[in-house]
């Protein structure tokens, strides 16, 4: 993982964010514009993701997969605001302490504009695709809208063009899982020796729930006990559980491990302000207006963005390259999971996008 | 509202309650069981709900409604375990404090005991249907498999036949978000100056939002900002929201004004235990064999119990009288709300459950 300064940045709401870094991954080599298109792909994570693409799409990217690294340069950047090498809550500040309660609140549109500065510091002024689902797919439908001449095509996958009031509220119970953690101190709980962990562990079951196909997670534990545990006692007891209630606590658990709950605060707020509209003449004009060669992709079974707001985004893109299904139980995840539909959509999504192909061969290796 | 004791009452799971009480409503007359056969109906309330059936189901119950209180003898009972008349967690025990953490655990199975006990101290000891939706639709299909013999017919609208592995994940959740309220001291705040209320809205917020469709909360708030607030500042502010998070903070705060937390959590937790095929030889088997005449009520949009677990009602009950789906954006609550289609679907249902109509004028008004 590398690191690169953007400077100050200005958010779209008008704080300003100093001496903002962003990290990234690249897998592959950059072998610069020589006819006015590059070999760049541009990969997003999701809420909670982190730039290291190569591992948690370690079925789609490498050597002679669907984003083929030794064709394709593959750049991932970890999200502003995050807590994995970007600047974030958790980041010094210019005293020392954390930024904590003074981390502004951020938008996608941010994220992206970070991220554009910052590929832009890198020398590269456009990029082959962008790919991206969930928050990765929110960056990357903005990516179109922001820097259309920067994008020859893009990958959109479950995700809406804004968020829409269900999600904001689904979201909103998670910041106020974490704000109602005794640790949390308003956000300025770095310099503390207790983590609003709890908080964070809360936020991920609920979330865990709208990200996993309610008959999915029904067939794999139904009313079943957790090992050991007896959860129809006479009395409710917290080390007497459900098998459910024990794998959500495990994925809460997981992430309160891995993760700071500011960046988990700040990028779902991101999440509630994604509106691909604002400013823009409304949403559909928005959309309308996009003229990046787009690819739409949804899962049949997803809660949080259900396959009706990608068949929205289908009708109203202004240039459609082409819609694709997920159809798996598992719900929203199943872009991360199912990984042999994703590699066939991604392949038909790069042959799609290059009417041209690159000539690799004849192409040179520029460092970056 | 009246109440009734109905002595110690000993638990599914082998606990005891001493000195249960319960509470119930009765609108239109009790004409006796002249013929085999009564003008009782039993209609059974929701979580939050109580007995005062007429209140909340105004549409359809009353002189000339769908119920019609000429005709039907309608009695409603308050859940054991509520808060709104029959013993629950905030009731005296008998050293004068309130219950709190000493009270048992409660299956659907247990609530159902009560009201069986209830009704026979009323001198009742049949009834002609039982209709009731969401939790009251769990105790009318354990009712079928209980008391059989006790139930001319039943209407069983938006349930499932067990707790999914979601609804016991989500349910929890709120559960989860009550008891990390300072304020729940493990359920004993009883005798404090404060109560756990902001746990309590946090459970409501989290939970109105799989009763709601999510299409219709969308339609409704969208990203629309609150009145006179900016949600998209510089920085998150609590008193700066979005429109739909004002709505469900009012739903959150409505609710702790006038539930007590720890029924609340006392009966999530029965529905958290809702599993007809327990001890019975399993789902299907159980619901094969019931043999009271069924109706099977869903709602097209609903996010909690999914259309699809009504579908699995419909094909295993050993004897189902009819299928109703009730179509509308608003989700779960469809059934509280699409006056409509539920005066339409109970009509039906009472006409379908009575092969031989009843002659009320030659009954006799028994008082109770």
């Amino acid at each position: 993982m590398s690191c690169i300064s953007i400077g100050d940045f200005r958010t779209e709401a008008g704080a300003t964010l100093s001496d903002a870094h962003i990290a990234y991954h690249r897998f592959g080599h950059f072998l610069g514009d020589p006819h006015g298109g590059n070999n760049v792909i541009l990969v997003e994570h999701a809420l909670t993701g982190n730039a290291d693409v190569a591992e948690w799409w370690c079925d789609l990217i490498g050597p002679g997969k669907a984003l083929d690294t030794t064709k394709w340069c593959v750049i991932a950047m970890n999200a502003l605001g995050g807590c994995n090498g970007s600047t974030g809550p958790s980041s010094p500040h210019a005293d020392g302490r954390s930024w904590g309660s003074r981390f502004p609140a951020l938008s996608i549109r941010d994220l992206v504009a970070a991220e554009k500065k910052a590929l832009e510091e890198l020398g590269i002024t456009r990029v082959h695709a962008i790919i991206g689902g969930s928050m990765g797919g929110a960056r990357t439908l903005e990516w179109t809208l922001m820097y259309p001449e920067a994008v020859d095509a893009a990958c959109v996958i479950a995700v809406s063009a804004r968020a829409s009031a269900w999600q904001i509220g689904i979201q909103s119970a998670q910041i106020s899982a974490i704000e109602r953690d005794p640790f949390w101190h308003g956000g300025d709980y770095y310099s503390s020796s207790q983590r609003p962990r709890e908080g964070l562990a809360a936020a991920r079951r609920i979330a865990h729930l709208t990200y996993r196909g309610e008959q999915e997670i029904d067939e794999r534990f139904g009313v079943q006990a957790q090992t050991g545990e007896e959860p129809l006692g006479p009395y409710r007891r917290h080390d007497q559980r459900f098998a459910v209630n024990s794998y959500l606590d495990y994925q809460g658990s997981k992430l309160a491990d891995h993760f700071d709950a500011g960046s988990y605060v700040t990028l779902t707020e991101a999440l509630n302000r994604h509106d691909i509209g604002r400013g823009r003449g409304g949403l559909n004009r928005a959309l309308g207006s996009s003229q990046v060669p787009t690819m739409v992709v949804g899962v049949d079974t997803d809660i949080l963005y259900p396959y009706h707001q990608q068949e929205h985004l289908s009708r109203n893109l202004g240039n459609l390259l082409a819609m694709a299904k997920v159809v798996s139980p598992v719900g929203h995840d199943a872009f991360l999971t199912e990984s042999r539909q994703m590699d066939r959509i991604l392949r038909n999504f790069l042959t799609l996008s290059q009417p041209h192909p690159l000539d690799v061969d004849s192409m040179i290796d520029y460092a970056i």
